[in-house]
């Protein structure tokens, strides 16, 4: 029994799940395509109901296991999803109660701190970045919604694996000042090229929003500040690339040639 | 004398340069928003027409100078524009006629290829980051135009001063060790962490396509072949971060602290 309208009241529920308000009514969230889907599973994530439309394959169908299935129309599928082109299976996954009070670090973290991000493609493609460069604790402080689609999507499903919490701007000092990480602050401003610096200890990088950058409080705060070099005629680099560049140069000052 | 309809021929006409084929045929392309205008011009690019929408300040009016204006309602600044919501300028400029013939290298130049790119928002990201780095040198070998709206945005303007030429691929290897370059592939299966090479010789780092890779007679004819390494559960970085990172790696081996 394939739903066929759009206008189906299912659909339209599920549909509201693309809104933070409505995720965080109902504890849900979409996670669109198959390879997110099984980074999801593969996380451990708990999947409420698998959306199939009408060009799902057996592999999709597999990924429902024990889980209800419902089938839809292209057309209820284009209406859930955020994209143009809908994949096609969309999983519905309860969102995970996660707390930093469990969480243990290594002897030598390496931290992202993200203080007032405002766009969720960028969030999800620092995560990728961050998934790559073996970060040990991603804190987002404020902003973003971790469980937006383009997060999901841009992260392609990191954000799922990666130890990534939300947390109130107010906790994220004394969080990471208990650790006894040293606080890396990048500016344009800084007084330091970033692969000036070292990285050995364990370091918490604080990123700021894309447009406004650190808070003046948070540049004082931490133990050094380091820039980016710009040599060109933009002023600075997208935020998910300034991540990256300091995490790697991090990683590899930790495993040198 | 405001131009209201979205169905003027003029506006109709313009739109269509969202299209590589019609700007091509035209020898035109468009520039949105004022930022990204100000950097052509001062590129030395040949500014056609200014478009103002209704919304249009003064100072984005003193943009034309000498040049022609046209008078937009939001409606057919909304046909013109690519962007949801556009920017209040939009310029029209001429496509540059550009040739490698006359490229002058520094003695140890840092020029990047890219071998079939696909998508104009990478090539846009990736131009973003070759700025910031201070790269010599852009090839694009097939693929994405360079004057694709997308491009342009994503680059923040940053495609207007850069030295990139679009070139043909057979073209690009005798160019390369004309100039006694060392190319270096950036792919999941090479030999050496990209930070174990030496990059303070001349350098041309090779890219492919978002999803392929380099082609084989690529990662072939390269003297080495680097990795970034992937230590999540993502088996790859976004094209723009993976750039980055070798062009800054590069800088601070020949800028060290």
């Amino acid at each position: 029994m394939r739903i066929q309208s759009p206008a189906n009241p299912k659909v339209k529920a599920l549909a509201a799940l693309k809104e933070r308000k409505e995720r965080e009514r109902a504890g849900l969230f979409l996670v669109e395509g198959r390879r997110e889907v099984e980074r999801a599973l593969r996380a451990g994530l708990h999947l409420e109901t698998l959306l199939l439309g009408p060009k799902a394959t057996p592999e999709d169908r597999a990924l429902a296991g024990p889980v209800p299935i419902l089938e839809f129309s292209q057309e209820a599928m284009e209406r859930v999803s955020v994209r143009e082109h809908p994949p096609p299976v969309i999983g519905v996954f309860r969102i995970p109660q996660k707390s930093l009070k469990g969480v243990r670090l290594p002897q030598t973290p390496l931290v992202l701190v993200l203080l007032g991000l405002e766009k969720p493609g960028n969030l999800g493609a620092i995560l990728r970045a961050a998934d790559g460069a073996g970060v040990d604790l991603v804190l987002v402080a404020e902003g973003v919604d971790l469980y937006s689609p383009q997060v999901i999507r841009n992260s392609t499903g990191a954000v799922f694996s990666l130890p990534v919490y939300p947390v109130p701007e107010e906790e994220v000092g004394g969080f990471l000042e208990g650790k006894g990480l040293i606080l890396v602050a990048a500016t344009p401003r800084g007084e330091k090229i970033y692969w000036e610096e070292d990285y050995r200890k364990g370091v918490a990088f604080l990123l700021g929003a894309e447009d406004e950058g650190l808070p003046e409080a948070w540049l004082q705060r931490a133990q050094t500040r380091v820039r980016i070099p710009m040599r060109g005629v933009a002023d600075s680099l997208n935020v998910a690339v300034s991540a990256a560049l300091l995490l790697y140069e991090a990683q590899r000052q930790r495993n040198p040639a």
